[in-house]
């Protein structure tokens, strides 16, 4: 499976891209240099100098243009050359730019055809707005496949078995609802009568020794966006009732084989300063768990498939699983008609 | 050069695999998890879920069946799914489960044609049986191929330059016999009159200074199995009269390029605790050379080679080489035999 | 790009080959063992035993011959086995031995075909001749193809931008001449009523607050033989009143992505004692920036390129890259020529 190009991935989170500093990440197997000029405007460049490839993250910022560590070529934020210290700038001396957006915390990179990157199409994370949430985010690198973060989060039947401190044995008991509207893809859990394990009496603001009514309510866009609302109630009470977390899991491949993980968690500023301290404190606890149950497991997964495309391995499937296939089904036909009309443009093009 | 697959391999020795736990291994390119069940039965399946491919070693037992780690379905050691706590079990929920024979203080695995697999065939190490000796057993891995430690094995006139403990410049005025009964090969040095580090006249009993008749004498069966008999005795007393001490080399590839080393010592039960003793620290004593002298010697030899063919690289052969060259020749044989009658077998199966 | 084969390379200082030791050297992809035989004369043979392949660079000298670590075979410096402890000595027990020649503090190797191996093709370095010069040496392994240091030091316009040690914004704004002589290449920078850095001051003995004319000259020579004149002297004056100092930059590959570099400076005996402290301290001196300044950027520039074929990356050409482009077309046609003439001969000689 190649990369779907003709999309939005999280490049950053905005608090990574810091004035004056220079962000090296590579993405999509493509490496990219990411700074904010002297307005404060993210920009992201193709992180290689024309001239002799040295990394243009290597060097520093001059006047609000990136400057090439080796020979001093400057960069503005379009990708052409504004000034060659050598003698006049050739014509050819220009770096590929890529269209950025910050929004919902992030910074939001398109890198296939500039002329489809339209901002309308970044699937709406309300919950990560800053103005109106506080925000808790982290990031992490993962040796394996971004296909299996979409499989982790699309089926959270695994939390029974991996993450001890969020759940008892009535996950796998749950009623599980999986929808697809349009190319988005709901996987939708809902636990009656739980006794969970005290962090989620104490998460939820319930009562120990209470039975409680709880969901995992998982929501999937290309290419492997999620949001996941976590919430519960006391058993029998109406789900309005109850605390409902929002999180966000948002992958974008470092390489076929590495995936960045941007993940956050959200408390809404009615909380006041509490909830400040909520979205930072929340977010480093899920970090644990991300850290010390799942990368493992999704490590070991990719050292096990060794690279062999998942459908080849004839995988078993179960109930938990239909989400997460609609999801990799809707990629696979993105990506291949991505793949046709690039064929067929090059036909119209003719032999160069 | 592939792997002679109907063959039994050494998977661990049995103290390895403790009641409770379990044990992953690569053998033969494949992930392979060991374990016990309640009958204290050794049992191997393959080291992957069926559903997600987690390694199942990274689970746990549950009521004696194995429970992978990241979903919770459990196979029992035939390798039939016997509970997914998601629903139905699916009747392609199984993994494959190797025939498996304790036997001579080891496990043995069969990874070829389970039809095949007679106990029978396991070539016999009488002196690693628990009941009459004391055995002290081992195990490393090195990073060269099996290949290599059969010629290291089957021709000890290095022991002179790589072991200097063990050796003095007589082993290569020895007499050397090679011989070969059906597919098993033996390999007899003889040295008259050696004058041997003070190391040898210790471990066979002798007075310093007498002269020593020493022998030192392998026996090959495939793929990779050896036992060495070495024993002393004072210059022109009879055989019998010395002390001959039989140790184990048993090699199982991890992949092809990598070699699990078991290696074992005995003492009969007739020497009393003071062979317990002699046996676990012998084989300690024996690990030193192991480690500090043959393994970077196979490993620079392995690096050297950098996946050539043995062959391609015309090797200049010597006397000692050739035990080694009937051992490589007879498992270059049964692995022709068995990819040929792999090829009839698909043909009579017809395309599928 | 292949190597040149038919050509010296550096293999080591002279200084790096002790009486009695065994030095092992990756060169040209070939492992190579390097050592002084009881004349004092260096040898180099193939670091690899053609009987069971271990590094002869892991055994040892006896009487003056390779004795291999790991069955004692013995080779002498023409790489002819000279003894075999187990029996005879076998015809085919030979390895390869390169023509080397001790020249200007260094051991050159020849490693193509030894018909064409005439010492008159080293080129000359004077300013390495002991008998002469106190020459201050060095080496250390670079992690990129020995022809992107061609590119660094043929154009020295990056040490404004990497070496803020040695340079000044005047030097972008220098003169640069590129000459070719036969198959040599030259590129000489002169700078005028520079206000270099104190550093200079002080190398080039000129009060500090005087402007000054600098230069660097270089001359290249394949494969990767440079010769550089670095000096300075107070603006006006003629250059034959200042110092200039003489360094070597010699670069042999180890792979084709890996490299060693041999460096050296050089000052005169004239000087007395305090020349021979000048050459040890300045070459230290010298070590830093290469080490901090250059490798970083070179081994960023390889993974930056990730084996891809130079030209293929189009890359955009400035004022300085002249000599270094003439210097990789006479590469290629002298590697294209060898190749032809190996085709050649092996048409000739007909199907093996």
């Amino acid at each position: 499976m190649t990369f779907l190009k003709n999309a939005w991935y999280v490049a950053a989170w905005s608090t990574e891209v810091e004035v004056g500093k220079l962000l090296s990440r590579r993405l999509l197997d493509e490496p990219v240099v990411i700074y904010r000029d002297p307005d404060g405007c993210a920009r992201a460049l193709t992180d290689r100098c024309p001239h002799r490839f040295a990394p243009l993250s290597m060097g520093r910022l001059v006047d609000g243009v990136l400057q090439c560590p080796y020979h001093g070529l400057r960069f503005d934020g379009s990708g052409d050359c504004v000034h060659n210290p050598h003698g006049p700038v050739p014509r050819a001396a220009r770096v590929r730019s890529f269209p950025l957006a910050e929004r919902y915390s992030a910074i939001w990179i398109w890198m296939g055809d500039p002329d489809k990157a339209a901002e309308s199409a970044i699937p709406e994370f309300d919950f990560l707005v800053p103005e109106q949430w506080y925000v808790g985010t982290g990031h992490m690198a993962i040796d394996g496949g971004y296909e299996l973060e979409i499989d982790n989060i699309l089926d959270l039947s695994h939390i029974e078995f991996l993450h001890p401190l969020f759940s008892s044995d009535a996950v796998s008991r749950g009623e599980i609802k999986c929808g697809q509207e349009g190319d988005t893809v709901w996987s939708r859990r809902y636990i009656r009568d739980d006794s969970p394990p005290p962090f989620i009496y104490q998460a939820f603001n319930i009562p120990q020794g209470n039975l409680v009514d709880r969901w995992l309510d998982v929501r999937w866009q290309a290419p492997a966006l999620m949001a996941l609302w976590t919430g519960g109630v006391a058993a029998g009470r109406s789900r309005e009732d109850g605390v409902n977390v929002p999180s966000a899991h948002l992958f974008t491949p470092e390489t076929a084989s590495r995936t960045h993980y941007f993940y956050a968690m959200s408390f809404p500023h009615a909380l006041g300063p509490a909830g400040e301290v909520m979205a930072r404190e929340n977010v480093e606890v899920l970090r644990q768990p991300f850290v010390h149950e799942d990368k493992p497991i999704i490590e070991a997964v990719a050292r096990s498939m060794s690279g062999a495309d998942f459908w080849s391995l004839k995988p078993v499937l179960l109930r938990g699983d239909e989400a997460a296939v609609r999801a990799r089904r809707i990629l696979e036909k993105r990506i291949a008609s991505e793949r046709a009309s690039a064929e067929a443009s090059r036909q119209v093009a003719g032999p160069r």
